[in-house]
């Protein structure tokens, strides 16, 4: 992507005329995978995507394509993104730390209301370390969800509260995470009404070449409580030894584990 | 696109050798749109679309992804066109000016025999101010439309007639059109065998910054009448606002508007 | 293709950084083709792709997509594939020499056991003139087809055994082949468990512009005999003319032929 971005950039500047940039992008991965549900518990898994992503001069204006596509226009009055979206609480409070190379079950990912009606807009203003996001699903569909989150930020510590309705139900989750020493600690609480609650704790750090995140997560929204442990290797380039194992207790309980190359272009 | 086209020929050129160009551009919107016969009338729209264009040295050979694949060859001899590409008689007669972001409904477009067996293929060839056209949609369907239109255009003036066969079905069909002062005005004729007439008139124009279009259309093929009124101010930078609003009588009725931002990467 | 990797290779040189690089290509083609078994035997055939390949720094890592992808890891261990591969017969022994623009009916391709599950996975190790390939298909699937193979080949000579694995059944495959003049001649026979064996021969080759290839094949896994010829003549940059008719005799027998135009971009 770098050098497609670096190409066209520096052609329009020595032609001197203004135009949009077009940039190719991508990622892809290669190894094998275990879930203990499956007949066959062992499988290969391989995926190579490309995204497009163009941008304008008029101030900010973003397109990307592929897997999902969304788009924005930004100014001194904020950003509007239309599209394949997060709402405002996704957007602020986000997820516990993921493992693995192809996210083993996707375990870490917190319930929110905001994710079913496509294409939902979104609206954020930062100012200094203050974040400020509002968002609706597509009213055409009927009872969409709306949110509204703020989040606060500075080097070391960051704190966020969202809060979201979609027709009958409330949803109002918050984070707090501190960095120290190339480690991030995160722990989120959620609490739906109806008397749902989600909450979990995870780290993801750094030791040189090395990388290593874990997770712990209760809900009573998805029934019961799940964790994992992942590790990864920078080869350069790029190019990453990644490896994760998960196990959820929700139904009949599930272990799953992935190892392989992660690589992006 | 421009870029990405211009870094290609550029470096073509300072190797010296003779290569194909492979450009990618994109085009996109977001915003609101309103049909007074869907359950919930408001809702958002956004789309994001990249297209690859392939073109050789061999005296013109091009090739579009995306949406929609056409493949040319051309010459001294005119242009072979296969692929998803209109018929004679729609390439040279064409729809009326549409308007708003979306097309709110497509009312402006005229209806054609030759637009259901692709791929297809048309011949054009071009001397000075005349065209020449034929087509055939794909005879691996059976009774493949078949299409012949000839079209004249000065700068200020043009005309263009069309005739479409597809089984026992004939199709006439013809236009003029006139462009003063930046605005262009347009009428179409069409009369098809069974006794079905469609018939309208539109404008489109900009004056410096904004733009306006409108069209009234009158069709026993789709069994009423449409007509519409759009906007537009543009921003720079290949952003543009767009807003429009169209009503037709077919059915029982429809109305439908749309206002967002536009962009051309 | 080629302008933009040279671009990004170029930029990425001056800029001293190292990066990975991305590349868009494309081919496509336009034609007629006809069909002894369809209701319409005559039809028109057009298509175009564009594929996006990636690679990277860290010696070695490509992907690619568009109709297929796959992605490897290589560096003095060899290389590792996995995706959209053949398995390790196939990809040393491969088919005999096709014809015509579309490949009226692919008659001339053998008949492998590794080539329904996938992501496979296959991993290639050349020294010198020899080759060793070995493979599996995903086992996530149940009884996946395993694959080795090696061929060993010369700028004049070529050889190869395969022999693949799939349940119950096995399979036996060689291929010799020699090169004349820009003449290449190539014999491949099949066995496979049960009793079944597909054998054939076929040639193709270059005389200035013009290019010529021909196959002739009987299988007892599809029940018959394949024959074809075809014919392309190199209009430059990166255009074709190529045509070709095939016949089998399997099942109620068939006859496909075409003609037309092939890009490279």
């Amino acid at each position: 992507m770098k050098n497609l971005l670096i190409a066209s950039t520096a052609l329009v500047m020595t032609a001197g005329v203004a135009a949009a940039d077009v940039s190719v992008s991508g990622n892809g991965r290669m190894g094998i995978a275990y879930n203990s549900t499956d007949a066959n518990t062992m499988s290969f898994t391989s995926r190579i995507r490309a995204s497009i992503a163009m941008s304008g001069v008029h101030d900010a204006v973003a397109a990307k394509t592929g897997q999902s596509g969304s788009i924005y226009i930004s100014g001194a009055f904020g950003r509007i993104t239309m599209g394949d979206v997060s709402g405002a609480a996704e957007s602020v409070v986000g997820d516990l730390h993921g493992v693995g190379m192809t996210g083993v079950g996707d375990f870490n990912e917190m319930s929110y209301l905001s994710n079913s009606d496509r294409p939902a807009m979104r609206y954020d203003y930062t100012s200094g370390d203050m974040t400020l996001a509002v968002s609706s699903d597509n009213p055409g569909a009927g009872s969409p969800a709306y949110s509204v989150a703020v989040g606060y930020s500075t080097g070391m510590y960051a704190v966020g509260l969202g809060y979201e309705n979609a027709g009958a139900t409330d949803h109002v989750i918050g984070f707090g995470s501190i960095t120290m020493s190339d480690m991030t600690f995160k722990a989120i609480y959620g609490s739906a009404s109806g008397g749902d609650t989600q909450y979990g704790v995870s780290v993801s750090g750094a030791v040189g070449d090395m990388g290593v995140s874990a997770f712990y997560v209760d809900s009573t929204i998805v029934g019961g409580a799940s964790y994992g442990l992942g590790g990864s290797y920078d080869l350069g380039g790029g190019a990453k030894l990644v490896g994760g194992v998960a196990h959820t207790d929700t139904g009949a309980g599930q272990t799953r584990a992935d190892f392989g190359v992660s690589f992006t272009f």
